[in-house]
């Protein structure tokens, strides 16, 4: 009788009130049925956002909606700075790259996190810049971005300030209109608690003032059909309706436990992580952990690689791993999305037996000791 | 009590099993676990598509999996031929010329079907063709299109052949390799009897080299980044996980009951939408009408676009009307993916009552009863 118990960057555990209205009945889209559901779910994701800006919605996975916020945004040729310290990062400058849009990377180390004086200087140094891309929480990391600041000093300019909030969106706190973020790109598998498969982005008027003069080419994430698809109470195309369904069910959820305290509650489970992974010895992999991912060194002498493995095929538990080059030498926990404090012992439980199999010794209970003396503190 | 049947050409009905499928709970898509379900998947799709040529799976909707057929296929300048006899089929127009390919069109009057000979001297007219992008089932007007003879000419040439199946897909018979068809597009919503959310496409070896050469950019839609996911079982980005748990439960019943067998019920369903059509005395649009939509002409008086509202919102059933300049003009019954018998003589029974309440008589049962005598004829 093996529990499984998923605390990956995404997917994460959905709710079974939520995966039961995905298997409603399928309704047709082109109806006043369906698009009362989708104008519901568009307005309350305003609220989660934190914008009176329209919020669309693609069928795709989240890296659908960062493409539609370079294609919609910008013109070959257009430069645009991409903060890349990590794999998310650097999607950024990849999609650039894709369009062929000159790309002002702020590279640094994985772990670290930007200095807002770095976007400063660069806007200063390519005073065309029509865009900033950067990231809430950076998932391959763990980092939290500024954004606050970031936002008063991308909103002095004429560019516009893009944000993947993919992983981070209702895990870390997030302000779009009050900290001046531009567009906001959301992903369902998160913490809204869905399976994969929608997409979201919010586009402030900054943006759709840009959006008119952008000259990549473009169709299934096009902004304009998007937006006035919504205007109807639509999409532009068929839209995942069961996923809808879904969203509804999670907005329910999320919107009776209020932001703030979806986001205090993150907080405090990132911050009972963190405790126990710094009682047992081990050390945290980001200069500026977010709530949302917690990456941590493998120690010295275990063989990192097996350890979201024998979490996963022996208890259950799945965890992330390290990607690219950070593979075997960090793992990663994220109590996100439908989360509590017994979600986080268990893990920790898990992590206990699995690190002491791999020749590290924990002394039992003492990862979960950290984390239960956090909750109480 | 009213009982909601949708017989539209998508969404389409999902069987209560794939519903409690897709509501499993969500697992992480970068594990052994989830890799072999997707794995299944494609290679069971391609027992769908008849082909043995990869099968890719996007989330999103059908659109995307059209689009990602332009930006693979073709670059900048290039040439393709697009027949367009309605609404999808001018969506091939529109993907070209979003992305600066020169259109070719064949235009047909709605309702008409192309004449294989029109491709043969478009072709021989624009000898540096790279495709020819054609519609299986014309979903806005009913019409099929003679792929094999299609297929005959296309593959003569250097040009690739694409057909969008979306529609049509495992209602109507469709042999990709048999009939050369190099890219065939598929989405979740029709007779694979799922929910919105996928789309799929298939990609010869033809396509595969064409592929090679084109500059057009793209991400999210990248084959290229698809088919190396593929060889790893898996999927360039999140996949929608639970609408491939779907998709295993869909293609169980499916492949149970055998491509051929499944045509043929199809074949057998528009064939007594067709008897009772003409036995009350209306007229079926389409010149060449295809198993999966069955398009009828408005009688004479009669407000066209109240039958699809009365026959969803008084009765429960739900059917299409036109689109575009064909609204108020045309309806349209799809009797596509989880349907048998009963559904399209309670449809029938649904029009009788509507139609007559619209002013334009029925005697009661005549529609019905000519379905039945299809059925044991």
């Amino acid at each position: 009788m093996k529990k499984n118990l998923v605390l990956a960057p995404g997917p994460t555990q959905v709710p079974p009130e939520v995966l039961a209205a995905s298997a409603k009945p399928t309704i047709h889209h082109r109806t006043p049925q369906f698009e009362a559901i989708f104008a519901d779910t568009a307005e309350r994701l305003q609220r989660v956002f934190q914008t009176q800006s329209p919020v669309i919605t693609f069928a795709s996975s989240g890296t659908g909606s960062m493409e539609s916020s370079v294609v919609n945004l910008l013109s070959p040729g257009d430069t645009a700075i991409t903060i890349e310290g990590g794999k998310f990062g650097e999607r950024w400058g990849q999609l650039c790259e894709a369009y062929g849009v000159k790309r002002v990377p702020i590279t640094l180390e994985y772990g670290d996190v930007v200095d807002p004086a770095q976007v400063e200087e660069a806007l200063k140094a390519n005073p065309g810049t029509k865009a900033v891309y950067a990231t809430l929480c950076e998932t391959s990391t763990g980092v939290l971005s500024p954004i606050p600041a970031l936002g008063k000093i991308v909103s002095k300019t004429d560019a516009v300030l893009v944000v993947d909030a993919i992983s981070g969106l209702a895990a870390d706190e997030l302000r779009a209109d009050e900290w001046g973020v531009d567009v906001v790109i959301g992903g369902s598998q998160k913490a809204l608690m869905l399976p994969p498969g929608l997409a979201f982005c919010s586009i402030s008027e900054k943006a759709q003032a840009l959006m008119a003069s952008s000259k990549c080419p473009k169709y299934y994430f096009s902004w304009e059909k998007a937006l006035k698809a919504l205007a109807d109470k639509s999409t532009a195309f068929t839209p995942a309706v069961n996923l809808t369904y879904a969203l509804q069910a999670s907005l329910d959820m999320i919107l009776a436990e209020g932001m703030e305290s979806v986001w205090a509650r993150h907080a405090r489970l990132a911050s009972a992580l963190q405790a126990a992974i710094k009682a047992i010895g081990l050390a945290m992999f980001s200069k500026a952990p977010s709530n949302t991912v917690t990456a941590v060194k493998v120690p010295d002498g275990v063989d990192g690689g097996k350890i979201p493995k024998i979490m996963r095929d022996t208890h259950g538990v799945t965890i992330a791993g390290g990607q690219g080059s950070m593979k075997g030498k960090i793992f990663r926990f994220a109590a996100l999305g439908w989360c509590n404090e017994f979600d986080v012992t268990t893990a920790l439980s898990a992590l206990e037996l699995t690190l002491t199999e791999l020749g590290f010794q924990v002394a039992p209970g003492k990862a979960v000791g950290a984390a239960i003396a956090a909750f109480e503190g």
